[in-house]
């Protein structure tokens, strides 16, 4: 496993950590600053920018780009609002692009309005991966498949696990041609008794695309925007990262961190620089 | 399966459901009165009590005990603290039996203070419930293991899915002579993709002892208390009593309802008179 100690620049800041209270190009210049190698800008972030001009400064940063977040939900009420909701992620996959993002994140979405049939929603959702996956390719940019914490699955996520990812992965790339992977947040699978294995077994199709980190904070309060920094859960970090990179993942290592009440309340320099000092805890 | 409309008899009240606001000779009036079959105490409605005499007032009224609520965590910090929390549940199981309860409910626990290891905690659980298992069958009490929701993972339960269950019977229990089985809560199992498989494994091993319902409110504010009455969420609750039946199990289906801010603040007759106008939604 590689050392993170003294090296930012193997790891990336998911603008999210820092609260969406800065203009992107501040948050490039803060990011790159710190030291850190590179960053996962979300799609409000963009909202008024020229992507450009946005994709111009990270670059002049030195900044990689780890992922661009995320995907409108697939699950749709109506075969009109999943048209619409394929239409916004093929816009997203084209900006993902143009910003040199070396993934588009994938986050399922789960059951429209009024159902109960997470079967279909996940129908649904394999339809709309499949249906992307050509562009992707032909883009360069891979979909990383982020399942999420299972306490999301009633509105946010019918994917729930990697094994459910992997399954997916499998449907629409048969013959692992690529194009498709996995986002491994370790908030969302350290749970998961079979996670030693599920990551196995990414490994023998090179599936996974991204890392994320954070930690799971006991007592939980708010399972959305609660979420700790390394080191003050109950998350064994490093353990996940030898895993993920003992399965060949040498990407980088991406803080994501939503934190309502905690770290978007401090300013964004605290944060970075807690971030970096916290690197020695994954 | 079996239609529940006008059936109170094939059901039980978890005295959760009630909050634990009254004495338990009063629920047990209360929950008779209103035609349900079954009753599922606490251990805390029965400090202070004789259990002899709890037991014969639960007979009288025509109740049969679905449950018996339930085990002290098992991972501990120390061998004392464990050897403490094994002795806490051989006497609750002895309880148990002299409740005439078909099972103990399990719940597992999970990381000690300061540990973040679940596999750990995991090899704990295994253990106590294997020293635990010859006098369940000695007494006639089946140890009824309840995966909790994944979001428990960090305090409650390090047993997550109906697999790591199933597991962990077949680990205690190879040759399948039971006194060890699962305890299957819609609200812990629902958003499992692997649910129907591992209903049919459950069913395999005649492993279903208890069927707990209630639903998942969306969106959810408080994952401990907040849960719903059946129809209020998203859980296609017929659907899995389906499977659950298909796999064998002709017990009663069992309402538990944390609710601390809805059910929890009204009479209990007004709550113990929803759940039987609900048992159509199940």
């Amino acid at each position: 496993m590689r050392s993170l100690e003294g090296r930012p620049d193997l790891c990336s800041i998911n603008t999210a950590t820092l609260g969406h209270r800065q203009p992107i190009a501040e948050v490039i210049e803060a990011v790159a600053r710190h030291g850190f190698g590179g960053i996962a800008p979300w799609r409000r972030d963009l909202e008024g920018e020229d992507v450009g001009n946005i994709a111009r400064r990270i670059r002049d940063a030195g900044l990689a780009v780890t992922g661009y977040c995320r995907s409108t939900a697939f699950p749709a009420a109506t075969p009109a609002a999943a048209a619409a909701a394929l239409a916004e992620n093929r816009a997203a996959l084209r900006d993902a692009a143009r910003l040199g993002a070396s993934c588009f994140v994938i986050v399922a979405g789960s059951l429209p309005p009024g159902s109960r049939d997470l079967g279909a929603a996940r129908r649904q959702l394999e339809d709309g991966v499949g249906a992307l996956l050509g562009e992707a390719r032909q883009l360069g940019v891979t979909l990383a498949l982020e399942p999420l914490h299972p306490v999301y699955a009633g509105d946010r996520s019918c994917l729930c696990t990697l094994d459910e990812a992997l399954d997916l992965c499998e449907a629409v790339d048969p013959g692992s041609a690529g194009g498709v992977g996995l986002a491994v947040d370790v908030y969302h699978v350290w749970w998961d008794a079979r996670l030693a294995a599920a990551l196995r077994r990414a490994g023998q199709g090179r599936r996974i695309t991204a890392f994320h980190v954070c930690d799971w904070k006991v007592p939980v309060t708010d399972v959305l925007l609660d979420r700790g920094m390394m080191g003050d859960g109950v998350i064994d970090i490093p353990g996940i990262r030898r895993a993920v990179e003992a399965a060949g993942y040498a990407g980088k290592v991406e803080v994501e961190i939503f934190s309502a009440r905690d770290w978007w309340q401090r300013p964004p320099e605290e944060t970075l620089a807690t971030c970096a000092a916290r690197l020695e805890r994954c």
